[in-house]
């Protein structure tokens, strides 16, 4: 993991803007769009739970660190610390941003996907959420998912840009005494090549709560329509 | 994950007991065996450092947490918190205690591999810990194998052991109210079916210290006499 990955940026995305279901045996829900003031949200069910354990951990600052597990070239599994970006608007799309020179670029182009295990120290939440991720750097030719990048960029703080200008990570560390102060950065500028967004898409979000020992599976499936549903179960810890 | 695994059990092999290793550019190491009044350590170059870390980290309860990354049978990766149990006596192999119920259980099974992650949220320091897993379960063959599961089984509190006489993790939950008080067990009884070790032999180890943003790979190989070599390299954050 490039340090870089842990400057956090202004998560301006949190907040209580969901809708609150209460968890029920098996429950269905159809995917539903809340407009709000120009914030769009699409709830998913276990958005609620997230944004509040996001909320009851916020004094700490590791609150928005989660662990990303891909599947290596090798096969072998890889696990690194992530900083939460927000949720893209409009869904439950979760942001990350990282350097296009790491080892997970490669992972994600071989296997797609990956799981978020997330543990919040204080109220002891688990959420372990699985699911397909993009990989979005400046040669990207959708033009939404080029603004959403520099969105990212622009949001992240200038010291925390300034590392995508370093050393490649991973690569034998050359010199001793490496200052990222030798590089400037005009804070206007948008993205460099090294920056990329990752954006990851849910399909199975799997929560347990272990202070009331409470687990909630919960799994998407695509209707006809190409929208998402989402069922819950409980299960046993 | 299956809340039993949270429960953290004495973690006996703590302490500094291995050899500080100065950390340098491209060094080797010879794995080393230390005595030290009935205590065997073999000291590889990065565990003085995770030591280090558990030690400073360790008035936090969550600091034997940490997310082990598999890959699931489906080919997409799995993660899940687990507790640090302490390492293999004489070694430098990591215990985890796990619900033989469990998916890792199939997945270590179809990919023996996995990765460690391990965030210290006070140290601000990443251990990514590679390696190969074992599934101690009753069915082993191996006597020594056998009696390192049931020295964890009694190591761990009679409150975690008797989560392993509960319901299927991961099926439906039945019982609204099913409550493990119900459940009684005999202290000195040994390790139950579901009772599982895991143990983890690292052969490589990614140490990433945030606050001075200094980065280390550690590799091992093995050389003709089957001896784990270890060499670091200082790498770019």
């Amino acid at each position: 993991m490039e340090s870089l990955d842990f400057v956090p940026s202004n998560l301006n995305n949190f907040g209580p803007n969901c809708d609150s279901k209460t968890i029920s045996h098996t429950t269905s829900y159809r995917v539903k769009r809340k407009k709000k003031k120009g914030m769009g949200t699409i709830t998913a069910p276990w958005k609620q739970l997230l944004l509040n354990a996001l909320e009851s951990n916020s004094h700490l600052k590791h609150s928005s660190y989660f662990q990303l597990a891909t599947v290596g070239c090798n096969g072998r599994p890889s696990n690194r610390t992530l900083v939460f970006r927000g949720f893209q608007e409009s869904s439950d799309k979760f942001h990350i941003n990282t350097d296009n020179r790491t080892h997970k670029i490669e992972e994600l182009k071989h296997c797609p996907f990956a799981e978020i295990c997330w543990y919040f120290t204080d109220s002891w939440e688990q959420f372990r959420i699985s699911g397909r991720v993009d990989v979005i750097d400046g040669s990207n030719p959708d033009t939404f998912e080029l603004q959403q990048r520099e969105k990212s960029w622009f949001a992240s703080s200038v010291k925390s840009r300034l590392q995508y200008l370093g050393p490649n990570p991973g690569l034998p560390r050359i010199s001793e005494h490496q200052s990222e102060e030798e590089v400037r950065l005009d804070p206007s500028i948008g993205p460099v090549a090294a920056f990329c967004l990752l954006v990851l898409d849910p399909d199975q979000v799997d929560y347990l709560n272990l202070k009331s020992t409470e687990r909630v599976k919960f799994i998407s499936t695509l209707d006809m329509n190409g929208v998402k549903n989402w069922t819950s179960e409980r299960i046993n810890p």
